[in-house]
């Protein structure tokens, strides 16, 4: 069984015309991986809704909790990717879990998005990989505390 | 280093007008990894363009060369989904080097394909695996000994 | 009311991968028209599903018979590119009405598709024009009886 | 000849990652455009780049000289939908041309967008109404002077 929680970020942000404006909707996974005929065994939960940058402490210890409290070893977190980093190492002392955070540089909803790409990713990276915790972006699979997002360049750098 | 070699299948198939049906065409991808701002190290190698139908034990033999001529020891094979597990098989004895086979049962040219989140599902599968052949489909990772497609189901099954 | 009959063409081609081919599916256009929030007063008919290539008198017939049977008389037809013309010329004699033809040099289930403006374009015409009939493509109006398919060009051209 | 003047709203709005937000780019016409073969002459000219709610008279001035001093009698404007009503109005003592505007309820940069079948519809619009100003949105031509936006139910409705 793979948990799977989304906390919001780019990957979830819609158009609302009612309101000329994007906001975080309902998470796009749900329909992402039905759509691309995923038989993993999953269970989606959709803990918050907010861009990355306005995560506090305790959405922190939100997730946190959420991924103590999950029988599940294999953990997979949809995340603002600003600071989809600080998340994983505030969860850094969880044990016994594979916990890989992923999220996308253009929403799900964009004609051209690096979303399903990365869930893709993502969701091999969390049956394959040892216990620990990890980020999932670009291709790649970085140790986050050794790790940032270089904003400009628009994807993430090891140290 | 990722060594990708594309064999043709359902995942490049394009519509052409002037013959009002579908082909094999160039594989998509290349451009797949770099809209998805993929930057792990990788080369990308277009081995063959047919139907997996019409795979001759010459084309497997050819696939299997270019493996073990491959100084990577991490192997990604998009393929046509219907002989992806015979071909799978015929690989087997190859040792050290995770060998991981992909395609998508919708062109990555359609408006709702499977390949992008595959080929992700994928990427990720190589880099995180221990040695061996795998076939990565349905966000589920198999072994070719023991798996088949159920065609009429569209997916693949481990007895 | 516009009255719109579908008689197939690679506007509703769609890929079946338990037969890994394209058929001619179910028409695109009754979503196509929901998604674009058209409301225009319209019926649409799935008269026929064959590429226009296989088109007989006897499927022209039908198609000319739907349309004398109908009270609109704003008519669009979706049709296969290859014998538009063909068709439209066999429609000439019909009077009183605003008959359009379109179709797709690229299937709707596309990524890349000019289904969507071609039907956005052929509803505008059937709803601007004067009675007569017309082939809608390109965005270009056309007089079937000068017009001809450059199938090489992947466009119509008058003489 | 067609005149296509772009001035902003939904229809151009893009994501821009590194601002975590979305703005008006580019206009998507002109790759619309070539990607949906259209062989109709035309010229597009990027007027404004701003959302319809911020449009000042000086804006509206700028649009309407525009218009005077094109040669060509057939003219599309491009706008955002919640003052395209008002545009229309302003531009009511233009003689001599067909003035179409249109626009979108979602980005064309989306995956799901009424962009192109929007101008699609706006194009042959254009090209077969006589001379005025019309709206053209929801599958419909509007008359300015009698029209408005319903933005809760994100349609065009006629007095």
């Amino acid at each position: 069984m793979i948990d799977i929680f989304t906390t919001g970020g780019t990957i979830d942000k819609i158009y609302f015309d009612a309101l000329s404006e994007y906001q975080i909707g309902p998470t796009a996974i749900i329909d992402m991986l039905r759509e691309n005929n995923v038989y993993a065994p999953h269970r989606v939960t959709q803990l918050l809704r907010k861009d990355s940058l306005e995560l506090t402490d305790a959405d922190r210890t939100e997730i946190y909790n959420a991924i103590m409290q999950s029988d599940a070893d294999k953990i997979l977190v949809t995340h603002g990717t600003d600071t989809m980093v600080d998340t994983g190492r505030f969860l850094r002392d969880i044990k016994g879990k594979t916990i890989v955070l992923t999220g996308a540089l253009q929403p799900a909803s964009l004609r051209k998005s690096d979303a399903e790409f990365n869930v893709g990713f993502a969701l091999a990276a969390v049956q394959s990989l040892p216990h620990g915790i990890y980020v999932a972006m670009n291709g790649q699979i970085f140790d986050p505390a050794i790790t940032q997002k270089d904003r400009a360049a628009g994807r993430f750098i090891s140290n």
